[in-house]
């Protein structure tokens, strides 16, 4: 079968993950930074190099075209975003903005005919490092997000969203935007970000949609006194409380869905001094799952608490939510069937970390490719993962657009 | 019985109330601040108008002694603190001090004849509010801290102690310290800060000692990873740890003797993000009992707690240690004996909290006396302690000091 080609591949890892190098192996890129527009610049010297037009529209995001056959047919795009976190690795999002280039690069150099024009995207601040919140772009092009709320969004330095995108020299037409009429298809190659596909030894994940959850904060009330002259049985320890509440939700939670993830990432305590009884404590929780019905489940686990942990009153309250999104059952059959065809063991499975991909989703037909990470580690500069798996997701790219070209 | 003046005892509390007055019923008066001045400033005003001698020490703290018949007679103090926390209340500290200037007044305004020199006193700094540590000036009369290493303790707007002491103009004579030759016993009445006395129907605290205490922090090593993509079964989360960790110690601990009261205070948590499993969890672990054994047992069960929770390693650190401090058994008798004495119901208790008459039984015979705290409240704006039961506790100083005086 076709592959891309594997120095290609390696070379263009090695190249971005030069720009915004932070020194221990990973990046620090915020969109539309000194070291973001590098990378832009690279990104448009490697697409004009195999003579791909390249536009911008009013958020930004970049659109490398290779012209098909027939003019009039919409265009089938390959996206992701260049930008990373705080000492983030060389693969969140860039990955797939290299799968683009090395796609078109290939049926360039191959000399591969193709009907519809094929576009390499990348997507303007989809980490919302700087300017949140994340996946704006995408976001604002679909229908999710006010643009004018979004170019008012603030760095922590006092810079506005809208600031920087003038100042970068990328702003172009809106009615360059990806949009239901002229897409046909988009593809996401994405690192997995956790640890199932390498501790189950799957080359691909075949990404079916990404996962609804509920975000929660939970908050228990007790009685702020001195911890040296309050008898246990006169407190109220808000903490204890908090503790026995964790427990108590990870008891219940643990009875529902192998797949559910929930996390108690956040806790504040007040007032935080070692000789003071805590009054108040605050945690988050965080849920995620497929399956409406598990959601529901999990709500009412929650609505259904105690009352009261430890004499301290605990209250809930919905923090926001969003849907299970579905990605299109044609193309993800397609990816599928192209793993099987190169041999790759594969997975399918639910994203449970948000991309530009759900909301380019809702807009026009979509799916995501997944590649192992090192130790599920990702956000972090040990992100890893190795040239031969990457390629490996590429060449399921390459397939798959081609199928689509083709009206598979 | 002999008593002191209840319309006298109302008037002192309200005058100091305004120095410093926070606006909800309390005050802030940091130490050597404008508040904390003027309340000095009033305090020489009445130890004047009765004929006392006012000297301080090089730490400013501050002696106010009414002669006796014999001059060679060691004196008899009685000592509390002026100062407050943020937002503290009226009485913690200034009820002491309020104590021994209605003490002196009574036994002049009474023509009470007595051998030894009367001292009221106040200790410069208890809180430590801007300059920690706590019993900063106690500590360094009583040979606990280092003078010069307390000079230098800053404020959090970078002031010194030294600097505070300097402009004060309350800096007197080392020779003036507290000490074991010139001293032949120090009574400090204070409010309980717990809430004991309230729910026992008890109107003085017979205060045996303070109690010893062990300080730890407990820490607990998982792995950060992304909330969405990392199932449940790969986890090592330090907050569900540290919440078991939590429970495991109330759990042990709540075995050992129930005048045992420990404290987990304090807890951080990183990376702290709602969408980020923690990879450490940091808690205080406060322990006082005024029994050794009890403590060690305590330590004993740290030591031997579970290494590792919910796949988290924990460890533990002693950040410190004090001693139980007795008081001297003759004046805690003879407290005991005078509350009985004036038909006052009382109980013998330790206290949790540390006090200057802690550092002050080091080197010279010291008690201290309690008197009820609503609800237990201290350090806090509706602290509250009523003017009929503060004059019941000055009776008790009252005659204590005059048997100390007949050398009873």
């Amino acid at each position: 079968m076709l592959t891309c080609n594997k120095d290609r591949v390696k070379n263009k890892i090695e190249t971005f993950s030069m720009f915004g190098d932070a020194g221990s192996g990973g990046i620090t890129r915020f969109s539309l930074s000194e070291e973001a527009l590098k990378a832009r610049e690279e990104f448009v010297k490697r697409m004009s190099a195999v003579g791909a037009e390249i536009v911008t529209d009013d958020m930004a995001n970049m659109y490398a075209t290779l012209g098909g056959t027939d003019a009039d047919f919409p265009r089938i795009v390959m996206a992701s975003h260049c930008d990373s976190v705080r000492n983030g690795g060389n693969y969140d999002g860039i990955l797939g903005v290299i799968a683009a280039m090395e796609v078109i690069e290939t049926i360039v150099l191959e000399k591969i005919s193709h009907r519809h024009p094929i576009t390499a995207m990348i997507w303007t601040n989809e980490e919302g490092s700087l300017y949140p919140p994340a996946m704006m772009s995408s976001g604002v092009v679909c229908g999710k997000f006010d643009k004018a709320e979004m170019l008012s969004s603030k760095s922590s330095q006092g810079k506005t969203f809208g600031e920087a995108l003038e100042e970068s020299g990328y702003v172009g037409d809106a009615l360059n935007r990806f949009n239901p009429k002229d897409y046909i298809a988009m593809l996401e190659l994405h690192i997995e970000q956790g640890p199932v596909l390498e501790a189950e030894k799957k080359k691909i994940g075949v990404v079916e949609g990404v996962v609804g959850m509920v975000n929660y904060r939970i908050s228990t009330y007790g009685q702020a006194d001195h911890a040296g002259t309050t008898p246990m049985s006169y407190r109220r320890d808000a903490l204890l409380a908090a503790a026995s509440a964790i427990k108590y939700l990870h008891t219940e939670l643990d009875k529902l869905d192998s797949n559910l993830v929930y996390t108690t990432g956040e806790i504040l305590c007040h007032p935080c001094v070692h000789t003071v009884i805590p009054d108040l404590v605050d945690f988050s929780l965080d849920v995620r799952h497929q399956n409406p019905e598990v959601i529901r489940q999990v709500v009412e686990i929650i609505k259904n608490m105690p009352k009261t942990f430890d004499k301290c009153e605990v209250k809930y309250q919905e923090a926001w939510a969003r849907n299970t999104i579905e990605f299109n059952k044609e193309l993800v059959d397609l990816v599928q069937k192209n793993a099987d065809a190169y041999g790759y063991t594969s997975k399918r499975m639910y994203s449970g970390a948000g991309h530009d991909a759900q909301f380019a989703a809702e807009i026009v037909p979509t799916t995501m490719i997944f590649v192992p990470s090192k130790d599920g580690h990702s956000h972090c500069e040990p992100e890893f993962t190795s040239v031969e798996e990457c390629w490996r997701g590429i060449n399921v790219v390459l397939q798959t657009v081609l199928e689509i070209d083709m009206g598979a």
